[in-house]
């Protein structure tokens, strides 16, 4: 790759130029969903801008969500996990640099500082127009060790070669997850399926902090018969070369994975002057535009607006980030288009179990201020008689009185997760109770019972509104 | 079984009684889902209402809906799929009495004139309250042949009883299925893992015609590559003791089976004068209220209202049905609940495909006066990159102009069908493809893309609008 010149045309201090005019230059900053879709967009829709966009690692749109499969063994190998390689952007007139780092921002002047790790050398790049999608890191807290070879954060394809790299080298005997988020709990599967002996450390009295404890139980149980140990209430305390210290005890760890959430890379948007709100996350409105005028910013290093409870919060998911990467690119490019905010859904499968959530947590309703009613209920994925039918328990929230729908959780066999999406679909609408007891949902003795089970929770809710 | 003496007290004939009054009567003919869920409900509020439910076959509260899968033994008898037999009912107080036939109705004088089946008794009952449930019967062309014995209409137990009694007993080696609706086609394959020759024979260019024909050559498709030979645009003429004939030729059939659909059993409240509309399907209002003061109607026998259309239909359907009457019995007994209409969502599996469709086909959406722009694409019910990824083939309607959505058909592998949901609950909510667009759907690679099939079509179709 080569070393790339600094830009000929910059701006005048007063600002950029106005939109339209020709020779305009993107930049966008980070390589994968947030920053490649909006990117992607700009091109389709303004082929007269030039496009540069800078990734500090080598892949550009790549599914983080796919690590765990890579690991536990289902994928033949990275390649498989990046949608839209590097090429294949500079083939639609994306200048795509990879290994190229941003590490200083001079808004006024529309001058970025780059480090280009391949050749490690720094120059400046001009641009008019500015797209952040800096993404997120994992969250490292203040504990001895954690800076040790084999402890794992796992969030780019980088983190996932290292990772990967350390699984087959050394083949851990003993590996230790430390927290329980989707990610982390996905690995610990992953691990098992390679043989390792897996211990999850988790600082809550119940996994999975997005569920309900009384949902994430469940979500334990299933870990705990797939043959993972799950330390509840333990505060980790240390890292040590070959073991893990926690509040109750120590015990043996060849490989660490961090499953303690991320925070949003946020710091070098903070510096330029870009506002920042939920966890330093970058604030944006509903365009995706950022507090700097012709800034804009996507995906994890952002802030997002939760529909239901109408605060906001810094949701990092994969989902959100192509849609807010698709609306900054529509806007970018002189269209309209709004992001309209998070139901918070997510779906995953931890040991044969799937789980699904959306909406507010029972507790998460009464802190923003909801009086609540809530039922759990169970059913199966599929008329109770057929012969594979699956047993799933569904958790559904919603305002007491007017019936107003806060949140659902779902955790059960085959067909359970994906059924959250009914219940987001109707949080986006604003439906009740009575609203989804109504609603035409399909049935087939292989895919339902003739009442779905989210309409079983509803009409045993309803009464209790 | 007692036959049942003619009730003591009955109404003057200004009228029934009002509401409230000690020792009123309740009267539900019909004692599947639509029937017996009023029942129920009339139960659980109005501990004071005497309740009879007539049935006139012997079963109670089935899914006739699971007859396919007993047919093709995945279950193990026909108990499997009654959900609450008349033993049950009676605990709850519901004097359920089976082997019932309503033959005449009095409104004005409140009586009903009952013939006991078993006994080969006919007596009168009164009624203060009278619920119809008297669900269809397979519709049956004047062709010839039609009445002969190995000629099967499949809608109750019964039905169900003769197809197995029939199937086990003469092993047939060629079945023919005349029409492609859901059961129809759900039993050609039942009888294809029977070891017998299926050939469906359907009048129109392609099966499925709740599909457009696009949609509907899929499922075709999967079934020729299944084994079953599909013969479109074949009007059938008559049935022989030994084969079936039609506009392009003779073939062997030991086996019929009637799948040209359904046709409401009005006849008898159409007599009593009870008003009637689509296909001579019972008129009810959104609390399911018929045109007749104390009579209420669910079900099969009703008429429903399509809320994309906004035009009445009649849509025999379980979940109708059970939707239904939920809503009559609550209105029965004082409350108030309404039936929003439907959507016209219906799920299934044919040969290994799954299929999902709701709201209006594309004619269907044009023949209603809508200006239509359709999008058809091709996707992945997981990540792509999964070892196991499904293809699925996702149609999405919509509104020229403002982009109402007007319905959507998914036809492909695992997790393709119940995906309509989303659809289903958009259309009640009355969304258009941006909103579609901007929907929290949950993704994990083992159960979407970061964009969900139904949002890579709503992307795909929102610049053709």
């Amino acid at each position: 790759m080569q070393a790339v010149a600094p830009t000929q045309s910059l701006p005048t201090p007063a600002g950029r130029r106005t939109v339209g005019e020709m020779g305009e230059r993107l930049l966008v900053i980070g390589g994968d969903g947030a920053g490649m879709s909006a990117a992607s967009l700009a091109r389709r829709r303004r082929p007269d801008l030039e496009i540069v966009a800078l990734e500090m690692g080598r892949w550009t749109s790549y599914s983080a969500c796919g690590i765990p499969y890579l690991v536990g063994g289902a994928l033949d190998g990275i390649a498989d996990l990046v949608a839209r390689s590097p090429e294949e952007f500079r083939s639609m007139r994306i200048d795509v640099r990879t290994e190229h780092e941003v590490v200083g921002l001079d808004l006024s002047s529309r001058k970025a500082e780059v480090y280009n790790r391949a050749h490690g050398r720094t120059f400046h790049l001009g641009f008019d127009l500015l797209h952040i999608a800096t993404g997120a890191r994992p969250r490292r807290p203040d504990i001895p060790g954690l800076d040790l070879p084999h402890v794992h954060g796992v969030q780019t394809l980088a983190d996932a070669t290292r990772l990967l790299d350390d699984a087959r080298s050394h083949r851990p005997g003993h590996v230790v997850v430390v927290g329980s988020g989707y990610v982390g709990l996905e690995l610990a599967e992953a691990f098992l399926d390679r043989g390792a002996s897996v211990t999850v450390v988790e600082a809550s009295a119940e996994v999975m902090g997005s569920l309900d404890p009384d949902m994430g139980s469940l979500v334990a149980r299933s870990m705990r018969q797939a043959g993972v140990t799950v330390r509840t209430g333990e505060e980790l305390t240390a890292v040590t070369e070959s073991a893990v210290v926690t509040s109750a005890g120590e015990f043996p760890a060849d490989l660490v994975v961090l499953g303690l959430g991320v925070e949003p890379n946020a710091d070098l948007a903070a510096a330029a002057g870009v506002d920042t709100g939920v966890r330093g996350s970058i604030v944006v409105d509903r365009q995706q535009r950022t507090s700097s005028e012709g800034v804009w910013a996507a995906g994890d290093c952002c802030q997002s607006y939760n529909i239901v409870s109408g605060r906001p919060v810094h949701l990092p998911l994969g989902t959100v980030a192509n849609k807010q990467g698709r609306v900054a690119g529509i806007n970018i490019s002189g269209g309209y288009a709004t992001f309209p905010g998070v139901a918070g859904t997510a779906v995953t499968r931890i040991c044969r179990t799937e789980i699904g959530r959306t909406g507010l947590r029972e507790q998460e309703a009464r802190d923003a201020g909801f009086g609540v009613s809530a039922v759990r209920i169970e059913a199966t994925t599929t008329a109770a008689y057929m012969p594979d039918a699956q047993h799933t328990t569904v958790k559904l929230i919603a305002e007491r009185g007017g019936g107003r729908l806060l949140g659902a959780q779902i955790v059960g066999g085959r067909g359970s997760a994906k059924r959250v999406d009914v219940i987001a679909t109707a949080l986006a609408a604003g439906m009740n109770v009575e609203d989804l007891i109504g609603l035409d949902l399909g049935y087939a003795p292989p895919y339902s019972s003739v009442w779905d089970p989210v309409q079983v929770a509803a009409r045993q809710l309803l009464p209790q509104l």
